[in-house]
């Protein structure tokens, strides 16, 4: 692996292992077929455990629930947990910090007019009591990003799902940049719907995503409520067969299943280990060189051990296109910031299974790249303070 | 190519180049980088070819359109036309004869409740005259299966587009299994929306579709009546820039710029000759050898040239396994019949540019299958007048 190489530190899509890529160049077979069958039964194998052993032990904190994958992307699998949980009138209680954190909030507004925002601004913890003032014996559902791409702040999942499971609220969680990367625990955080996306922390291509429902829930679907393509019922009938309801993205199912497999080999409590080093390196190789963290963490909240979102400089905010144009000559890709972020922050992702070399040129391309847009910082300091958490 | 290779003649997914398989294997990319845009706008060039200009003549039959990628099957498509194109209390009218076009009317029924349905028994002809009936000038939106999967016939849509145009109505059509292999007149059948799919005469493997939007129906769209996953109006605005409004799915949108690309060089009328001729082949076989054709045509409906629907024999009706199977251990993969047809039939494609050998292979297996379950065939009749049609 030299430095010309390609390095992708996007938040998704991530870097897919050969053997991931391979898995799609299998000639085609029916979705209806045994031979597919069994691809899917592998991913849902697969996603149980990453589901259902999310922890630095490797203990289970399921007592049960059902793993399916979706043809589209999380963004579907956020829309379907909503759409199939609430309907017309019934009340939402939407956490919002964070671009996806709204998404949620816009999603449910499709299905109902009760939606109570949570807010704080974005990369600032959301307040529990806050919430706690917002859910009700009334609300129907409650939603939060536990890992929020936009920001890199991981919100109080736990405390949260204390408050909805004290209402009797169904909890959906979006964990989809961090499931298979970090600690997610199912019944010790009152979890009744968990989301991830095949593209991030699960390794493989975009285009799928996988959703575990929590035994119980299944009896508040109501999948006539949804949108047909979405309607949750039928998915679970169908993954009972190892199908789904309409057809099937063959390749990407396939690889799927080899990347879950993958991670089963490698084991949660490893991969947790090393997303939060990994991470940790980034953000002591940010901060050592002299840049500064976007989130402010306090309370309940914490920064991502999978996405780290750094503050553009004041020299260059608003005008960084030196700095992330630097960064692409050295065939680097990071991410800016979102929505109203855009010019303030830029992010990296250590998912996808890099290597600590691939760190540190991830910390020295953004050092070089910062030197060439004119802002002085210390790289050597930054790729010594990174090193020190690699070791 | 042997008799033991695995052969495909299911209606979807179909057999895909191994040049298209070998495009998902390259390294991942952001799906908002130069490089990802570069892929989508190649696939948009190539439908926007097979969308224009699907004529034996290869002229082009629209004025004017905009081509998109749904990151769903075409399914997702289907609704997506319906939701952004009616809201609720607007009249839709459905034309009913088959496992797709009842789709397209239960999906219609979740986004409002005037559905009318125009029904034929599946495998008859749609009465053009109960069309002319059911659509009045407070139709919204006029929904048609042109090729019906699930029963080989192609339905009447010119007449009913005139019909929908008398009265202003807007026009869906689901062209999923014929669209890259047949005959299809986007300003000819007054048109507005339509569907088809990558894994289907597109001979791309499973996972996304496509979408015609001819010009002029983006006035009618309102994405905020639609799911938000099938949101147009964000779709159309996303296409602009070459992207999708979330994550593509990267390694099949790369599959399918290289197979329209393909298709571009084959050239359409050349892909409509052979699909015409090989359907004929298929048709004339299994006749020759003793069975009959499923469907009855008449009026303006025809049988389909991607799609042959064959009625099982009454010996074998209910209980086909001995066929089915049969023609499994021979390596190939045929469909049952869907819904209440299944039992009653049997389907094959000539989709995924079959050799003309296949088509008789496919001839000789089911000729063999049915000798093994018991059925007296004329196997070698038919094979002759499949070759008759070939030559």
């Amino acid at each position: 692996m030299t430095d010309d190489d390609f390095l992708l530190l996007n938040p998704g899509p991530v870097p897919v292992r050969e053997e991931v890529l391979a898995a799609m160049g299998e000639p085609m077979v029916s979705h209806r077929s045994a031979d597919f069958e069994a691809v899917y039964e592998r991913a849902q194998d697969g996603l149980d455990y990453v589901f259902e052993c999310s922890t630095p032990d490797g203990e289970s904190t399921s007592a049960g629930g059902t793993s399916i994958v979706l043809n589209g992307t999380a963004t579907m699998g956020m829309e379907a947990a909503v759409a199939n949980l609430v309907g017309d009138g019934d009340e939402v209680v939407s956490l919002v910090n964070g671009k996806f954190g709204r998404r949620f909030a816009r999603i449910a507004e499709r299905y109902t007019d009760e939606v109570v925002r949570v807010d704080a601004d974005w990369g600032e913890s959301i307040d529990v009591a806050d919430v706690e003032a917002a859910v009700s014996d009334d609300t129907a559902l409650v939603t939060t990003v536990h890992n929020e791409t936009s920001t890199g702040l991981v919100n109080p999942t736990e405390a949260v799902g204390e408050v909805a499971a004290e209402h009797d609220a169904r909890f959906v969680v979006d964990g989809v940049t961090c499931i298979g990367g970090a600690e997610f625990r199912v019944d010790d955080w009152n979890v009744d719907v968990a989301l991830t996306d095949a593209q991030k922390a699960i390794e493989t291509p975009p285009g799928i995503s996988a959703m575990y429902l929590a035994d119980g829930v299944e009896e508040h679907l109501d999948g006539e409520s949804a949108p047909f393509y979405e309607d949750l019922d039928w998915h679970l009938r169908k993954a009972g067969q190892h199908q789904t309801p309409f057809t099937s993205a063959v390749p990407l199912f396939r690889a799927l299943a080899v990347a879950v497999e993958g991670i089963e080999s490698e084991t949660m409590p490893t991969r947790i280990e090393r997303h939060r080093r990994q991470a940790a390196a980034f953000r002591e190789g940010f901060v050592g060189m002299g840049l500064d963290l976007f989130s402010n963490p306090d309370g309940e909240s914490e920064l991502s051990n999978t996405v780290t979102a750094i503050a553009l400089p004041e020299s260059i905010r608003g005008d960084a296109d030196d700095f992330f144009d630097a960064v692409a000559e050295r065939n680097v890709s990071i991410s800016g910031g979102q929505a109203h972020l855009g010019g303030e922050i830029f992010r990296v992702s250590n998912m996808g299974s890099l290597s600590d070399e691939q760190i540190l040129r991830g910390v020295r391309t953004v050092g070089e790249a910062m030197g060439d847009a004119g802002v002085d910082v210390d790289l050597e300091a930054g790729l010594d303070a990174a090193e020190a958490e690699l070791e």
